[in-house]
């Protein structure tokens, strides 16, 4: 996979649990987030975009836990975005940058619900896909 | 499907983000914490099995987001598992309590890692399926 | 101290980190989540006054951290508030539930910021004062 | 005061609450990270600590909150330390980049749990007063 994306991160103790690793739920975080900053980079913002009534809603998240990261590891989560459907799918990984290990990928199903109903938001599509 | 055990929450506003629901990775807060009180109640214990060496970890989660949760919302986690070779397969469903409407679907692929490496432990297997 | 109002929880594992013991910012959740269920019982509500445009705002917290809260504690979030000028002080002590054990005691100020400029709300004064 | 240590920051948005600023408890998680970071520049790694039975652990947390940070906001938190008695005492303030506004000011003594008992180390005084 190619991609045309990608957003750089460090561990922060407080996402490790006792296990000294970074708990499960803290990469959708991280993915979460990189998903955001790329659409910023399109001129697309979340939280204009929830104002104006264009609620974009994670319909599906898959996630595959390979490698766990650690206190102190930097990171970098790369992304790519398909259409399918009303659905945008993103494809998120994550990978350590001291070794470019694949530590964890991320497939993301997202759906638009512009005035309370699923739909497709015009400028969402062309920022998106041009 | 049948369900083998089951938790109750109510919605924490920090839960919830600007759209007024719960963020996404919460869910896996709630399902990891309904399958910590479920192996409790077999007297497994996730702190002490960490401490004895024996690392339960998730290798895939994939959730489904149906309805979302809101403020103030109470809601209950039903589970069941399953084992495939070496997975302990969890399903794990959230319903809204107010009208019973199932809102998210989980299901978590979890390994146990001994002493570093992929393995069995008998104690868990006795334990979840006797 | 007199408490008015009182909470009960548990500890989440992913609320604890590498030690064992809960984070130091999720105190804050659990008195913040306290906060909020009091005021349901006076019918007030944390999102509905939010979109009416009330704001409330904490300006000043402190903590101290007495005894760590561990994996599977009990607790129970004690309160008590009191009006000093236009701020709202809240009392709020955590104990754990097996031994009475005073764990964290937080005092927190709040304001009330109504269509964007400090204020004092009517609704709210008299449903924490009478 | 002047600073000794500075580290920066975004605002993301799953840190947001529905009042679309940041949750009240992060501001302690981004202080937390500042304090790992800045022992880190002295050779001192947390998680290292915790495990040679060193803990340092949060006796007291004061926070003023003068601004909220909110989506996408960048932010810078500033550090100075000071020894009171036994005590550690962080001075952690966050300014907004964009304007160089104090947003928030944290206060943090901190203490040494040596293997369960309070303590002083050696290690530490050093690395920190020299």
């Amino acid at each position: 996979m190619e991609y045309i994306f990608e957003y750089e991160f460090e561990v922060r103790d407080y996402e490790c649990d006792v296990q000294g690793i970074v708990n499960n739920a803290n990469y959708q975080h991280y993915m979460e987030h990189t998903r955001h900053r790329y659409i910023q980079t399109l001129n697309l913002d979340f939280m204009t975009l929830t104002n104006e009534g264009v609620i974009l809603v994670v319909a599906k998240a898959e996630l595959q836990y390979k490698k766990p990261l650690k206190s102190n590891d930097k990171f970098v989560c790369r992304l790519n975005v398909q259409k399918e459907g009303i659905r945008y799918v993103f494809y998120e990984d994550i990978y350590r940058l001291s070794d470019n290990q694949l530590c964890t990928k991320g497939k993301f199903e997202i759906v638009s619900v512009i005035n309370g109903r699923l739909g497709v938001s015009e400028k969402i599509d062309k920022a998106l896909f041009g």
